[in-house]
């Protein structure tokens, strides 16, 4: 079994306009520190492999298949192992 | 400065439809070893703050107050201190 946990953001050359808005908000809640926002997309997929490479390697077609605008936006892949007692 | 890295995910007994359209969407195209599979938001937030013990309670709070619905919602925060050249 492992557990692989798929981060989703955009590309740094695309606008992300939910990002500002948020930090506007942040801004007028007076959370002052706040310099940057970017909003993304967190997946977390249990996947009955007993292989780590063909696990990591089903895992990077589907997110380029399925979870990601590949034009858009890009993509970080933890894998982890995960153990049941 | 630091960086927040802020992962939004459904409490356990919510129901995540989108979870499950994504995992039946996978097993259409093969993925056969896909057992569920969780959709959340992830946020990358960075702060001007000097103070470590700071810049975490105000991510706390600004997570608890603008980014997270908490009847429905839980959330991790990994905070991180950035260096800048």
């Amino acid at each position: 079994m492992f557990l692989a946990k798929i981060y989703v953001t955009y590309k740094p050359s695309i606008l992300d306009p939910q990002g500002e808005v948020i930090k506007s908000a942040l801004h007028r809640m007076n959370f002052e520190t706040v310099e940057t926002v970017t909003q993304g997309k967190y997946f977390e997929v249990t996947m009955n492999n007993d292989d780590e490479a063909a696990a990591y390697d089903e895992a990077v077609a589907y997110t380029e298949a399925l979870l990601i605008n590949p034009n858009t936006e890009t993509y970080r892949i933890d894998l982890l192992k995960s153990v049941e007692a």
